[in-house]
């Protein structure tokens, strides 16, 4: 049910605007994720760093001009004052900043040559609900920044950010194009832990399936198909996203940088090849659900079919002995009724030995 | 029922003319929707607007000529006379005239040089028969004009006017195009609220197959399988036509209006991803439908296995000893028919153990 | 069965030759389908038009070189002398003449340079056997001339003539590529009354679906689904025909005529999407029949299950008083037999209140 | 069973050469199905022509430095050496020569510059195991000859042999490449022929089907949709191969050709629409079958209901008035007997009409 | 329930490092497959050969200068430290070096123009848990060597080992890029002997089936389609990967090279042929599999419908004369007794009779 509740409100945010309303009307349509927005930039090149969290956003607009990589970071979208201030400083397209605060976006990617705009979809799981949630990321790769949204305050950039201050690995290095990298491949690399969940319920799901299947079970894998279908939605755009970001000819992505994408890429084609054997693993439920009822089905008609074969001509032989004639010369036999016992045992004995014979017993 | 007479119906509407008749000859082949066909005209530039709605198409012809953007609103298509007149005016090819009468038209684009020709579909959700309707726009977008053609009169542009009246957004600031653009986008965003509703009827399916499954949803099931397939049609072409549009390299569009098509380009995968989705979602409803049947089945014959597996055997003890052998001598004895009594209440508890172990209880 | 026999006929027909005769060797493979083959001509330009039908097919070669554009119309395909002597002038490759006489060709389109050849199938409805029939209809355009063969008398392009013959709409203006597009037109608009009748059984069949499923049915299912499939095939290839058509570069047909052929395109479109839809209704209604088999199989076994539910502990409980034992004080109490009808009448209704709970009544 | 066989043959005959083996190793894989190979050549050109069987491969030499067109043909492929020699002679690759010797192979085009390299399947029908065998065709196309190899003795090829020798159709007029295209067209010609026969076959199990299943037409259908499989395979590659042939710029075909490949290009896209519509057909029969069964499930058990529902009330009845109760004052009346009698005509009675109304009987 | 635990621990591999830690980190991931790392080293031209197995990675060094071939062979991966050694002598990418120690790559091409990097998926059939197996096998291709990494010690190369020793075939003649092609090829050669075991296990399978279905067939049936689909993983990248290394323009493969590689690629395509009929096979087992249990159910039906059919109005007739009217005046009929027996006989007979008509004896 929860599930379908989702499903309608996103239809509900992806229609961008209050129809004929104006393209470009900023107007944050997702829940309240978090309380305030956070801010928080650093601003680094190979010598040094700055790392500020500030409470107005106009604290980070000095780093625009100078010619380190400033990467500005803002978790929660509702204080829409905020993006548009940002959005006026950094000369950003209004529709752009329409699709970082409708964030149902599919993953994209957009050149508006002065800057890159990339939408992403970060995954959750929910161990409550034991569901897969996804919330969008939007990244805007210029000249010498990368600015980050994201809906709410999350540790999954916090190893970059480690690597920026202990200058671990080659980002210090490296310029703006790199960060963005380093952001779309964390979240490549989330995929795989969630995937690595999903995994485990469907195990979880199979293993119970073949032990003991409810009709619940059924409704489950309806919904872990759902989710594959969503999943599916999340993951496969990024191929084309990351390809696109390959074969992006504009100046902000520097050459070097291209064998770290195809790098990221391959992650995506993994990520897009389990996702597809999850699918197969979870059709592959289904037809085992419904042929297991098929073979219980089978089961109870077998008893039936055995206890009534065998006890219904038993009782007809006693029902004959049953009827009151006059002239019924085998009632007066004493060895009769002895007899009768010996036919009926005998009649249930073949009985027995067909069932035997058809692999029914 | 309904269904299927709309469909016949709409082959009809599709044999663009009595066959063998010139092409381009006009005729209206869909119902007359309106009783009066409603002409209006919008005629703005950056300063002014005039709007006028008039009952000769002729009154609108003076602003063929003038820089400004002029806007020709028609609502209901059987009066042919005045279609064709506008034709003749702005030298319309009359294949297109045809298409524009000819109400079961697939979205598409046709550029004719002088002018673009783009057809759509407009939905829209009937509450009383639950199904989703769909209605024809035809856009002519010239060098400064655009002219529309609905089959009925409706509010789904009102917001575009009041834009226009107010000076709103940047919509006086543009060109034809733009305008354009901005009809187009009305149609898309009013896609989501279709689909909402559409989902919301998908939920209450899904809800009451769950709880009380009955044969009349197989019906329903079906009829929006098929309400599935021809939104798909509907919605499909769009995406090919919206990105005809950005491609289309004539000076009818300015390079400035892309990026607002790109935007609207984005929000057509959007309703076609839900389509898909909500197909996935009936088909999905199928499965379970089936699987239910069968589980009803299933408990239907546990029911009857569980009574008589219990008792037929016991029916049985008891014709046992309705027999009138004349040498049975256990009918002699006193403790014999507590001593049945006991051995059938055995007989059925061995029996209700059994079908607890089985999970049958 | 009928079905079957014409897919096997037209396999053979398929084969295009013996096997192993040198290619080109004329031979027509079809069935005589008219008794004498017709000759007819319309030979015009914007002033006059000749019409006239003539026995032999020398009497159509003067208007070969003259500047007007002539129509040569050959019904039926049996007289393979006229053909090849018609080739000989027209200097026809003996392989297109294969073709037009082997009358199972897919739609294709094939450009020799001096003349483009196009082959279409012709539907009709057979109203004896309900089922759409095909038969092929071969057009030879040439730079001033038309020559289309088919394999019985129709009346299809009888408006066609009507419009050279009064001069109505632009016929009469244009070349022979004009003509040609007239004739395919004709040919497709031709398939949405077809399509129409179609639409009609499938209509029909639905509801005997709902009404009444009988085993027949399966068949007439199996059937319609056949139908579709050879529908498809005759449909499919004409897109690719006509755009083939649009994207021609050779002189033979004018720019002018390139509107009209998309035109045409829409149409072909439009009879692909309803075939299409047709298919998928068919689909559904297999669903539908294999429900409603499994629907009937759970009410019998309802109906079985109340019954013996309810008789079978009765008839147990009579069973029980049956029995001859001496020592059974209950027979002997003047309530006891009145008690146990109170009793079976309680157990009956306990059952027929499991039952209405079970909503199985 | 066979079947089964058969594929695992082939896939021991595919591993081209024992695993590791340098490639180019010559070994013939597949059995040897003819006593003796079989040399025949035929030397030609548009005045006189040679044909001679031979008994060693050398004896074909001299022609290959002649103007005129030579075709060596080869029947049975286990004399490795003969291949081998003829090999060195004519400069053809070890890879050639190995996909000549492993007859599993894909058919496929090759082009060595020097000469072009085309592998089909020959399709032969079985009627002993009423089944489609495959062998391979292997064809070099040089600048003045054709060297054929068959796996063993048939008579395909005949009618060509008879053509060159009656110097009938163009054959002895063009070159080589005519002589190949010869080759292939009575290849796909042959298909036609084994179509029908398959198409027979599906008829008659049709019939069987719907007059009387049995289980045993389930196996036929499986292993005819397994036939389908490797017809597929066999036909599906050609329409590439042929295409590739058409594409090809090498001086070897000559464009006059191109015209020929076309046809036999439209034969090869009818059986591969033949192979499909079989494709269809089977899978339309599993269809029929498994519903079939359904509905004999059904037949069975309305039988069953019918007889239980309407019996076991009266033994009810019976029952009763079975109970050795003193006080049952019915016994002693002398119509009650008469009076059950009529209860249970009444009882049958009611039961029978509401079967009627349920359409059961 | 082994298959699925191996599934989740591919994903956790797959993962290519601790998510967040700088690209390039180096980290073997999967299971230490030996217990010692094996270098051993070939280096040849023409005329000499050297071959060693070494301890230490660095005395294979000095081979990289000389223009002789070199091959390194590394057998287990779990020494990271000689990895990086030799990723540092020979100038390998970072990345390429983890995608060497994460072992659950997609078979991918992937050119550094320096060298050219390959990664291949090895299978090897397990015959204890008869389930197939696979490797990854990384191969580095530079200008004048192959390095080749494999995740344990196999044989699969000893003969080309061999033939190198042994100077057979043209191996000593080429340079690395025909070594790489020969081990590209022993790997796809290989595949034939792995699915020439599969394709045993499903023949096995489907005599299981028929002889004898139970119901732990359908999960092998569904483990087989698994593995089916993890067969195809590995190998349908590969026909992409080696149309990659014959489109490649780099100078790292001669020319000469292509035809071995058009060899192996034509294996490859019978490989996925392969793959693919299993599919078709195993997915036609399932079909099979759930009519036989519809058929089993039938059969049950059966049985018992004919033995409660006949027995029914027996024992009702029984039942009628074991009533205690006082008024029955057949009872006192001495020729009653027998008649009803005949009557009985008859009624059994007429039923056997009906039974035979339908086909259910």
């Amino acid at each position: 049910m929860k599930q379908k509740l989702q499903k309608l409100k996103s239809i509900k945010k992806r229609r961008s605007r209050k129809a004929g309303a104006p393209p470009g009307t900023l107007e944050y349509i997702g829940e309240k994720k978090v309380e305030n927005i956070r801010i928080t930039y650093l601003d680094y090149d190979e010598k040094d760093m700055v790392e500020k969290q500030v409470s107005k956003i106009e604290e980070s607009f000095p780093f625009k001009s100078t010619p380190t990589v400033t990467w500005i970071n803002i978790d929660g979208l509702h204080d829409v004052e905020t993006i548009d201030k940002l959005g006026k400083e950094f000369d950003l397209h209004p529709l752009m900043l329409e699709d970082i605060l409708h964030t149902e976006q599919r993953p994209k990617i957009e050149d508006f040559e002065k800057y890159i705009f990339v939408v992403l979809r970060m995954l959750s799981y929910n161990n409550e609900t034991q569901a897969v949630e996804s919330e969008q990321l939007s990244i805007v790769l210029g000249p010498n920044y990368v600015i980050s949204f994201q809906e709410r305050v999350g540790d999954i950039f916090d190893p970059i950010r480690e690597r920026i201050r202990n200058s671990k690995g080659r980002i210090r290095k490296m310029g703006p194009d790199y960060l963005c990298y380093s952001l779309v491949d964390a979240i490549v690399d989330n995929y795989f832990t969630i995937l690595e969940k999903v995994g485990e319920k469907i195990e979880s799901m199979e293993e119970e399936l073949v032990t003991e299947p409810t009709e619940n079970i059924l409704q489950q894998i309806h919904s872990m198909k759902r989710e594959m279908i969503s999943l599916r939605r999340s993951v496969w755009p990024l191929r084309e996203l990351i390809s696109g970001l390959q074969r992006n000819e504009s100046a902000l992505i520097q050459e070097s940088t291209g064998i770290y994408l195809r790098d990221v890429y391959d992650h995506t084609i993994q990520v897009i090849d389990t996702v597809e054997s999850f699918r197969d693993m979870v059709s592959g439920m289904l037809d085992i659900y419904l042929s297991s009822i098929s073979n219980k089905m089978n089961a109870v008609m077998k008893v039936l079919t055995i206890i009534a074969t065998i006890f219904i001509p038993l009782t007809y032989i006693a029902g004959i002995y049953g009827m009151n004639f006059e002239n019924m010369p085998e009632l007066k036999l004493w060895w009769a009724y002895p007899l009768v016992w010996l036919v009926m045992i005998a009649v249930a004995a073949v009985m027995l030995v067909f069932f035997r014979k058809k692999k029914w017993l």
